[in-house]
């Protein structure tokens, strides 16, 4: 018969608290580590919360200065290892394994350290996994979250940046732990409910705002015409092909520049109404001019984005916005609406020639974030679209049993800068697997959900290769000046060409000269600004006006 | 530039109520056919909440009486076409479309309706899809719900029966649509509160309690030899050999029969600790005794079940409780967990050669439920477990990538009764497919997705199968004296069984003699309610002593 362990340890720690702060759900920050040592039990598992766009700074900052000697061997769960105190829990003795999404800032230091033996990874995974996993293997014993504001009785307003903290708290409130928050402001009167009070056990109000990445605002500025070129291929041989309606965009600025060339290039392929009318995105700046035109019905959203507050509150027809106005942006439901949409367009660090891609590499243990969940071929979706039934006919041509098919994109130029390769004969994964102990290389999206791959040199149609030899060519047949490039089959490329599996820009009737930054709905930041009506407020660093 | 139609619509219609109604949230339930009218346009996606569990019955047979000169043309979307009163909705002329993913007890007049013409089909659904659609293609308008207690405030207790109102009200509310709940009890204090208020617009007392369906209780009774032989050879041939630790069963007696079988059965293969731990289920009373015996760390819940509320309220450590020691049952949460599961086992209706296999027939379009998303390998797992690589060593064996696998087993007798087999050479899917107009067959898992099939005659492992046409056999070589089982080829089912693909009883080391319903834990109602230590509470038609 089990006993009820967790919950005569939540009861204990509660206890230890009340005797020390009194009763109430506020502690002040100042005393914050005292705090943490009270809730803390060597060998708890802590939730942080940090994504790749808020981050509990405030709460890793004071965890990390923690007694080893009192808190110790935690299992820390963090869907991004963003800031330097994740790791220096581990160099200070505190924690001892790890369970991610993403390292993105900190995945060489991670590296380093998985390497010393002072940190060891549980999995690495994609967001919703990991939240699903908090509900059964990983159950919380400690959740150290973030909000905009808070009241005195545990209500929190998580506005903009929602984003996991729902996840995040249900798994912890009702898996029998203890609830921490870390607000900008205490204040008596909520602008909306985003958490029940009930459900949080302490609010602390830290000395400055959380960090909020604006890793979603693209400035056209930087689009180059290989950009431009790359995209403009994509959107004739596979969006006017497939016209997904749902769809995900990667952060990456090839599909910025997509979005830039709706209005234009979109209308004239006959896209407007017939594709890109729903989406899992953040509020991309970059996405303004098409919704202006007229492009987009819906977008759930992952996350917010600095200084589109304002943008997206105009828009309530297709942002998710609370009664007060603002937006809610669930990380866990965008995810999933992006999960089972027609296409996903993304990029990466390295592809093999059978397109498997992984953004770790030895000396970068950078993990997934979502990218494994919006670009896996999604075997659960049952409800039919144009777009899933042409990708399935292609894919399942010949086979007993008719499916359809979710296009799984990957846009990336040959190098990644001079020396660099983007097709690499071996994944370094390869080497991370071995240095992080793994039992097989951690990949991205494997090559068998990869659809298409869109290079500089041209589109190769996966879907319609029958054999790991035509695959493989059709890889290596837009992989450019690469060694993979290089050492492909003529013969078999130029048939490969012949069938339509892979198309050059010449082929899709691109010419160079109609490939230019004019076509481009905003060429800069300004220009987004404008296209908002002035509701868009990018953050200073990239203003130059 | 789009307008704020949405939430133009949705403040007309708040008018229009206030001023018949007055001020404040609560409508009297004598008068809900005149406010639905009030709240309804024409052409409107109205989310009914009804699941294969609780259904929204007092407003569904309102919105059933609403007049179609002024509330017609609906786009109805529900979990579980349940009741007779979603389908009189479209004899009624009040609503077109329908979204769903599961119409067990409707699904014969769901056939007929659909083939006159009068039901529209949108798509059939697995639960998660439907719901991540309603954050970017289906939108709801107005959302009819159920609680189990609500405030003057709109603060909702949903308790052991939260299940799906967590993600219909957030993609209603926050979706710009209007939030209707019939709850059982209007009451000014709520044992804690699962929805915060300000997400709902209306409350109204139902006349009675919601409907609830004691779907997952078992009658251990019921369990023959038959059953027996199938969970041991299950358990020796998969759990034994690839010990999942997290898992999730399906609704059957087949895999009730497994849970009560691993206190002894299990027990004696080691099972214990080493598989089984973690669970994706609802409160299957046929659970009590391996959780009484130390199996089971932690479930989480997609759901109730009726008379297992104290018993649950009393495993802390077991069950997701909330603050004031109830279950809640995020569904969505808890499907999750079980699609990153290890193992799936559930049953079906019809089976193919290939190993696909679908609940809808010709005469009855069913639905999937949970079943694709538990039951489809997972393409976005990332994470590594024994069973996961075990399984992935056997798929994937040759390949240049390894990779993991997720476990999928059907477990069916090759009868479903007298003349009717489950195995059959053509899916009545395909007629299904005629009927609603379906590009393809309404398959619920495909046989790509399938790893294992365990009849009465053995199991086949269907991830060392390397062609069609070993699959084909493997299939054939298990499927009894069907029309399907009879077409198999002797001389090569007689190699897969060589190989290890099909294995029998006595090949696994399982003797006629050792079957019996003596191994059971508790074979009646009686013998659970006992394990429970008398804190089950078993609905009175399952009670006989």
């Amino acid at each position: 018969m089990s006993s009820p362990d967790k919950v005569a340890r939540r009861k204990e720690k509660l206890e230890r608290v009340a005797k020390v702060f009194g009763p109430g759900k506020v502690i002040p920050a100042a005393r914050t580590v005292e705090f943490l040592e009270l809730i803390l039990s060597p060998g708890d598992r802590v939730v942080h919360e940090g994504d790749n766009q808020k981050q509990g700074d405030f709460l890793a900052e004071k965890l990390a200065q923690v007694d080893p000697k009192k808190v110790n061997g935690l299992k820390l769960a963090v869907s991004c290892i963003g800031l330097p105190e994740h790791l220096d829990l581990f160099e200070n003795g505190i924690a001892e394994v790890v369970d991610f999404a993403y390292a993105g800032p900190q995945g060489g230091r991670l590296a380093e350290l998985v390497g010393k033996g002072t940190v060891k990874i549980g999995a690495v995974h994609t967001y919703v996994e990991l939240y699903a996993r908090y509900f059964a293997e990983l159950r919380p014993d400690v959740a150290c979250l973030v909000a905009i504001d808070a009241d005195a009785q545990g209500n929190l307003y998580t506005g903009s940046n929602t984003e996991e903290t729902p996840a995040l708290v249900e798994a912890t409130a009702f898996g029998g732990g203890i609830v921490v928050v870390q607000a900008n402001e205490l204040t008596d009167s909520l602008r909306r409910v985003d958490i029940p009070g009930e459900w949080v056990d302490f609010v602390i109000e830290s000395p400055k705002p959380f960090h909020l990445e604006a890793l979603f605002t693209k400035d056209p500025a930087l689009l180059d015409e290989t950009r431009i070129l790359m995209a403009m291929m994509a959107m004739k041989a596979i969006y006017q092909k497939y016209l997904p309606k749902v769809l995900n965009h990667g952060v990456g600025f090839n599909t910025a520049a997509i979005e830039l060339l709706l209005p234009t290039y979109g209308e004239e392929l006959g896209l407007k109404g017939k594709a890109c009318t729903h989406w899992a995105l953040n509020p991309h700046p970059t996405m303004i001019p098409a919704i202006e035109s007229g492009f987009v019905e819906a977008i759930a959203c992952i996350g917010g984005e600095v200084g589109m507050e304002d943008y997206v509150a105009s828009k309530p027809d297709i942002f998710p916005l609370g009664r007060d106005g603002s937006l809610r942006s669930n990380r866990f439901y965008g995810q999933m609406a992006g999960h089972f949409a027609d296409m996903f367009v993304g990029a990466t660090l390295q592809i093999d020639p059978f397109g498997n891609s992984s953004t770790v590499t030895a000396d970068r243990l950078a993990g997934f974030g979502g990218a494994p969940n919006f670009g896996a071929e999604n075997r659960a979706r049952r409800h039919l679209s144009e777009a899933f039934l042409r990708a399935g006919a292609e894919a399942h041509a010949g086979d007993y049993m008719p499916q359809g098919r979710k296009l799984v994109v990957q846009m990336v130029e040959t190098f990644q800068g001079a020396n660099k390769p983007t097709f690499v004969e071996r994944l370094e994964a390869w080497d991370a697997m071995k240095t992080a102990g793994f039992e097989v290389p951690p990949v991205m999206i494997y090559g068998d959900d990869v659809s298409h791959i869109v290079t500089e040199e041209g589109v190769a149609n996966l879907l319609l290769c029958r054999t790991m030899e035509e695959r493989e060519q059709a890889v290596r047949g837009v992989a450019g000046f690469t060694p993979v490039g290089l050492k492909r089959d003529h013969a078999m490329v130029a048939s490969l060409r012949d069938r339509g599996v892979i198309q050059r820009a010449e082929d899709l009737g691109i010419r160079k000269s109609d490939v230019s930054r004019d076509r481009l709905a905003a060429r800069n930041i300004h220009d987004l600004v404008r296209w908002s009506g002035g509701l868009y407020n990018p953050p200073s660093r990239f203003r130059n006006w």
